[in-house]
């Protein structure tokens, strides 16, 4: 590349998009560690997007109306962090910058949202963000379809690299967009031709314009340092009835002796190289210097969405003020007032007529009773929506035509839909859950922990969540799945015993702001076993005791979700002959983890009982509940699955695999 | 459709794929559950298929040289059990059909690769089976340029309906057979335009034929009830130089009230529509009851390979001794004789040198051994070669111009590596390992799930296994993917603390002939803390004592992987206090649990001593060793991670959650 020629064409734009570089460069010096290679190279189209089309102030990165900005290529954190401080977001003092991947620092090695406002989304794990999008512009769609364009009316920019979409989610997510035609996607191809094996050529061929252009997408290819055919793809891409794919030629750390490298890509720390890129540019100030003039120049750029920022709050004012209670109640995730008189009288007339449902069923029945006070929930499953119960009457279809719809038939795509929903939750305003089948927890589980890690509090619908699926066999029956939602920090799993329970399991859910929640819920009908009307939620204490010992207390049995059922009749037989049993339900290990030690030595007391623990499921994640506190005399035993499931009729597998009561009685009395 | 005119057409072509269609009618009907419509839909498909294209001999179904038949749609496993037993495949006589999804019937819901020989893998959870076929067709092109196109020369077949294509998976699947121009691989995909929720068009409008070809690969589109295009596309397909997708038109459920309908994919099981789709049919013979003369001309299909294997045969026993010894070596799995003597030279230099190393290292190092001596073994990385250490310095590239490459630059795939892997083992004469960030299990989860299940001992390389990964930060720090892996059943999960203990976890890998393996593996050197040699592998006993306590025995501390270096300098403290202290390294939980009750008593003694678990992730599925057996005096205490990780030096960090010596010697003291 002619550095001079660039710089001598567009000498203003070239001195901005330097200071990029340039503290791209710094920082990564100054960790000693980082990737320098993308910021470089997608400096020119960062900088056309935030001085020419992003409409953001960078007085107010959460204005609700501003465009939303995602870096899918989550490794080229620098680019975003020296964008926040050029433009004078306060949360990006240029120490950040200088303390970039240390501790306590906004400036983490990948975005976290959870550090700075104006961070949309974490991202790092590739595909994620270009995922995310999906969702960040569905729920736009949503949103100025409900409120109005006054309100509501911004875009959503991506910028992806090869690595985004060499992923897998990339195609469920391009096939989304593409398919409900969400014309304010606008994603930016990072197309350098470099992984970090080598040249992308080495392990991918892929056309990617025909393959946007299969899926439904626009496509515009320029070069990436040229800024007037940046300008006018974007203009281009804004016009769109269909997402934009723009494919930006770049070098990777261009200007760099590892430009178009796949060392390029990396931590580019050799100082006499750094002075070599630093005098191609032009570039002459010392290190985390940025000339006043060009800084001055980046300035006007954060401040030039003021006005409609104002001008959209003077909007805002006027709105209705019920409008805009329920608006700002959406973006705070706060549940409307009514939600607990509702969830409350529905339990108390499930206590009364005591169904027998499979949980998946008591789900929808708690969803019909919640969509219709909170406008703000939106469903779906991943092409279960039969099985998952997750549609209620209410909600229309999500489509091209109907964007005011409030389900979302997500088709075959566990992973994209996941990744998806949390991008919903991130854009604000909307609380989505989405179904598929437990055991698919595994292609959901890349955003499924993200959710938790960015502490949003999306609601995963996982419905046949055991053996009791039945004949569909192993590889549609979780046995491990539980205890891999349970080992992820900040995950609500709740394994509901019936009606009551799922819906105080989707109270917890749904007033959650930072805890994403896994509802694991049965295929199989199920007894009411909460037959006593309580106002209290006992779900959100994790555990309480739902049947007391008669006489003397030998044996307690945990339990949760259909084996509740299993306890309970084994209590029986063991109250039958004169064994003294309590049964726990256990719907949330979290949150009985969370309970202060009173409250868990009530219901789990020391002493010499029997406890015998029960879930269709391993063992793993028990032990803390079952060995309990040294010195216990009382042993212990566990009725589960060490093994894969089968294919054969539910009964005959709770039989085959002893999930049954007169097992766990006889695992009883061989303890006593 | 007019059936009449089609049976008219070609009678003997209908009365073979209506066979299909009754059985399928008939089994479901039985079972009560199942899925009809795809087998109804694809009957003419896999008709032609089996009798004018698909290399296979009914009573050898597991001739090497035959053409692999995968059914990636699954859930359509009638197609396949109808197909065996009209071939005359011995294992599935008509009892094994009218049992179809009862307990310990081969004719599971889904097909399950160990349940049967001609059963190729496991396929049900969407998009592994097309992504299985590339390791297939991978291993096919090695085998052949390693044994030449006598031995080997064969085709992988594959249906695959909407789902699978929907799925992220099958995306990296694709790019990765046209990448690498794998010819003889073929997709039949069952274009129905039927998914559960209703027609395809409500939640994906791709342009599949566009898609395909933008992945480099051939596509034909053809009326899927049209045996004369049927039998011309896979003719056309045969001949192509890059793998094939036949688009097939079809109709689910052909004939059956429930055509063209999403109910029409499940179980289709009213009787009066079944009769009225076999009179539609022209079909006249009861439940299970094929006429003689079509019964007799399936099974003429069955034998039309025994020739072709008779010649397969012939030309083997001509091959030399020793090519023919390897040959089937590596087909049963077995080891090398010599791999247990250069483990041990091995590792006898290494202590004795006793080199720092990161253990990703330390396997880079043991796979120099290997490689050389095992000809099956092929390597590859998720693009993260450099980090993961999988390439050895022979391996050589497989590529188009390379097919004796024997390692994989499989992009940012880690779904498809991992599945496509699965595949190579199935195929056969391939032991596979591919590497990616531990973290990234996430992605590769479906597949790491379905290698348990059936049983293949594919090796996941995953490094960076902790927060010692540093600067990332927690996007890339995994905390829960050790328990995650071990909550799996049948995965070995190993986690070594030094150059030794990864020898010895590589040995066991590869000796498994019916488990996979995680390998856990540090980013930061570690010493070696084995320098006293022992030709025993102890890691296959998965833990042992290996610092005894001087004097009295306080305190126990168990650690794994990096945390072992740990415990060693906090037995050191302690001991330097007078407080005897054992330290057990853990390398593997699973192997540990299998040994006899007097091993594990002889580790981890019942008794009062103190113990300590310290490893960088979760505590989930630590209790069984801590907490250990009832009434068991000790008290005991883990050091660990109870949250997300951060983004700063790798130092900083483990100083921050408290992984240090100096932590543990204050637990221990504390609870002393």
């Amino acid at each position: 590349m002619d550095l001079k020629a660039l710089a001598k064409a567009n000498p203003d734009h070239w001195s901005k998009a330097t200071a990029i570089r340039a503290l791209t460069l710094d920082a990564v010096a100054a960790a000693n560690s980082g990737h320098s290679g993308m910021p470089m190279g997608m400096a020119d189209v960062a900088t056309v997007l935030f001085e020419k089309h992003l409409k953001f102030d960078a007085s107010a990165p959460n204005w609700p109306d501003r465009d939303r900005f995602i870096l899918s290529a989550g490794h080229g954190s620098m680019l975003l962090y020296s964008l926040l401080h050029l433009v004078g977001d306060a949360q990006f003092p240029i120490e950040e910058l200088k303390n970039f991947r240390q501790s306590g620092a906004r400036t983490a090695g990948h975005p976290e949202n959870f550090l700075a406002d104006a961070i949309e989304t974490t991202t790092g794990p590739l595909g994620q963000g270009i995922a995310n999008s999906v969702g960040f512009a569905m729920a736009e769609e949503m949103q100025r379809a409900q409120y109005g364009r006054k309100i509501v009316d911004h875009r959503t920019y991506v910028i992806a690299g090869d690595g985004c979409l060499m992923e897998g989610v990339s195609q469920e997510a391009i096939t989304l967009a593409g398919r409900h035609k969400l014309g304010k996607l606008i994603v930016l191809w990072d197309n350098n031709n470099i992984t970090i094996d080598g040249p992308v050529d080495l392990s991918d061929r892929t056309d990617q314009v025909g393959r946007f252009k299969s899926a439904g997408w626009q496509v515009i290819e320029i070069d990436g340092h040229n800024p007037d055919e940046i300008d006018d793809a974007l203009t281009q891409a804004k016009k769109g009835s269909k997402p934009t794919m723009i494919a930006c030629k770049t070098h990777i750390a261009l200007g760099h002796a590892a430009q178009d490298t796949s060392k390029g890509h990396g931590a580019l720390t050799d100082p006499e190289q750094l002075k070599d890129a630093k005098a191609a540019y032009g570039w002459t100030t010392g290190p985390f210097e940025i000339p006043a003039d060009v800084k001055t120049a980046w300035e006007e750029i954060g401040k030039r969405g003021a006005a409609e920022h104002a001008e959209w709050q003077t909007r805002m004012d006027a709105v209705s003020n019920s409008k805009r209670a329920q608006f700002e109640r959406a973006y705070a995730l706060d549940v409307p007032k009514k939600l607990s008189a509702t969830i409350k009288a529905f339990k108390k007339q499930m206590s009364e007529s005591a169904p027998k449902l499979a949980t998946r069923a008591s789900s929808e029945k708690v969803l019909e009773v919640v969509n219709p006070i909170m406008p703000e929930t939106v469903g779906g499953s991943a092409d279960l929506t039969g099985s998952n119960n997750t549609k209620t009457g209410d909600l229309g279809v999500f489509d091209i035509d109907n964007r005011k719809g409030r389900y979302v038939y997500w088709g075959i795509r566990e992973h994209g839909m996941s990744s998806a929903m949390n991008g919903m939750v991130l854009h604000g305003g909307i609380r989505p859950y989405g179904g598929t089948f437990m055991c698919f927890t595994d292609y959901a589980r890349p955003a499924m922990r993200l959710a938790a890690l960015m502490q949003v509090p999306t609601v995963f619908v996982m419905t046949h969540d055991s053996i009791g699926l039945g004949e569909d066999g192993p590889t549609h029956q979780p046995v491990e799945h539980l205890a891999i939602s349970r080992a992820t920090p900040n995950t609500y799993v709740f394994r509901p015993a019936d009606t009551i329970e799922t819906a105080e399991a989707w109270e917890v859910a749904l007033t959650s702001k930072t805890t994403p929640s896994v509802l694991s819920l049965t295929r199989q009908g199920l007894p009411t076993v909460r037959t006593e009307h309580k106002n209290k939620n006992l779900t959100a204490q994790g555990a309480y005791v739902l049947a007391e010992a008669e006489g003397k207390r030998q044996v307690i049995l945990i339990a949760t979700g259909s084996e509740v059922e299993v306890a309970l009749k084994a209590r029986e037989a063991l109250q039958a002959d004169g064994i003294g049993t309590r049964v726990v339900s256990m719907p949330c290990m979290e949150l009985f983890a969370e309970q202060d030690e009173a409250y868990r030595r009530k219901v789990l007391p020391a002493g010499s009982a029997v406890r015998i623990g029960i879930e269709a499921a391993v063992r793993q994640g028990w032990d803390q509940w079952l060995l309990g506190e040294r010195g216990r005399a009382g042993k212990s035993d566990f009725v589960g699955m060490d093994r894969f499931g089968a294919s054969a009729p539910a009964e005959e597998l709770f039989e085959r695999f002893g999930i049954t009561a007169q097992n766990v009685v006889s695992k009883a009395k061989a303890l006593l």
